[in-house]
């Protein structure tokens, strides 16, 4: 199997999901070519997944492939976007056509549960990794930033927080004979994040700032005051706790790919459960039940 | 230094580049918001560049990051696209802060000889590698496509072929040392390759379609061919050959970067100096002064 072979072989996994609108031309030439609405902004950014720092190597490759996409696509939705479509940039040791057909079932998943369209990439040899760029459209008005958030909002966050973490403390050493379709609820929370596409969409002209919580709730929403120039003042008992996980996974842990955002007020329905956490006041940093905490969480460094 | 501080070094060497139009959002968000012009296709590629396997590791930074830079815009230049923005994802082994600085550096070099803004990416710790999405902008009816040549077309590859692959076959066991603003004309064409933006866009509505000469003439060609489904005839002796290469690495060895077109005739001024090497008839593959040859290159597996 050669690397023409490989690309075959995905792009026959992929199917429709590497055809169609928006793609005015999908893989098989030197670029992509992407029909982009009127009066959208394009949003983009870049993720990379490496074996064993960022998800564990033998764990499915279906899994590996899901995750890889809905991780990188989380960024789209902490900006209020719509996603379009990706590029996949592939690096692997051994050629192993069942691994790359299982990793590109993955893909094909989450790209059919977010209607993403994979608009083409590239296959490599290298250490095992992923590097997805993620675009999508957004109206200028409507893109939820960072650097927005306003004195007296409050701070809320989609979902529950720590699972991932509590999956990955749990460790991972059966995780290669896991059937992909029966991973526990946790493993779920690690290998199947949900990209809140919907969420962010729904609080554009509502929320005044947003960013994802990938790197761990305090470290996130230190980017977050920081960009903003403000002091977030938290109450854990309000933090809402994944089943399974403690409050130091939900404070700290990565990975959980929630929205992490402000408003005035608590927002209409998302399609996912919201919790209010906290608030902002003038100042900097972050205040956890009265007490100025470091916004530590993951360090890639 | 940390991740981010390391981010803050690189956004800092970066400058100008990583601000400023198309860019509405730059670098520190989840994600880059870029306006397209009305009218324009996104046109979109994503390369990486493994060390040791696309660059020698011990290269001079600088010269690591204008050539990744580089050579990820050709894709552009293939498809007669302007150059708008790109995302890098940079993995590192070591934190070297006077490295990083130094890849900024030819990063931006490349950026200001190109226009193209830096839109965003991230650092994380992994084998050395530079992932690099690539963006621009293209009237729909002027792409220039592997699948549109047509029978009776000339065959033109612009600049001269197999001065990468010769300064390979020399060895870069001195590179180290070498100064980024003194390489040789050998190293020149391997270490600063130039993506051929400003031909490509001259050549929209006259080439029936293009594609960069990365992987090796015949291979490249081959894909073009397999892709219009005819079969190209070309002269060997009508081949650029770049001064210090000789006939086999033009015809084989990759890197060049430079741009195979069918026409109908020669274009007018590219800016570059353009060859007319052979035609296309009905058929497939290849033939080189009349004998079949198969379409090897490099080879990813």
């Amino acid at each position: 199997v050669n690397e023409f072979e490989l690309i075959d072989l995905v792009l026959s996994t992929l199917g429709d999901t590497a055809s169609g609108d928006p793609l005015v031309l999908g893989p098989g030439d030197d670029s992509a070519a992407v029909l982009v609405p009127a009066g959208s902004l394009l949003v983009s950014s870049i993720d990379s997944l490496l074996a064993d720092v960022h998800f564990p190597a033998d764990a499915p490759a279906a899994l590996i492939g899901y995750r890889s996409l809905m991780v990188s696509l989380s960024d789209l939705a902490a900006m209020g976007a719509e996603a379009s479509h990706v590029l996949v940039s592939l690096t692997l040791n051994t050629v192993d056509a069942a691994w790359v057909r299982q990793f590109a079932l993955g893909m094909r998943e989450a790209a059919l549960s977010t209607g993403v369209k994979i608009a083409g990439g590239n296959i490599s040899r290298g250490p095992l990794a992923i590097h997805v760029s993620v675009h999508g459209f957004c109206p200028p008005a409507d893109l939820l930033r960072r650097d927005t958030a306003q004195v007296g909002d409050q701070v809320f966050v989609t979902g529950a927080l720590g699972g991932a973490a509590a999956a990955v403390a749990e460790g991972f050493a059966a995780v290669k004979d896991v059937d992909p379709d029966a991973v526990t609820p946790l493993q779920q929370r690690y290998f199947k994040p949900q990209a809140r596409l919907s969420a962010g969409k729904t609080l554009r002209g509502t929320a005044h700032a947003a960013i994802d919580v990938s790197d761990g709730l305090l470290q996130d929403l230190g980017h977050l005051m920081k960009a903003s120039d403000l002091q977030a003042r938290i109450d854990s008992s309000l933090v809402p706790v994944f089943p399974g996980a403690d409050l130091a996974q939900a404070l700290h842990g990565g990975d959980d790919y929630e929205l992490l955002f402000t408003a005035a007020a608590m927002p209409a329905q998302l399609g996912v459960a919201v919790s209010r956490i906290g608030e902002l006041v003038s100042g900097s940093g972050i205040l956890v039940d009265g007490k100025q905490v470091t916004a530590d969480g993951y360090r890639h460094f």
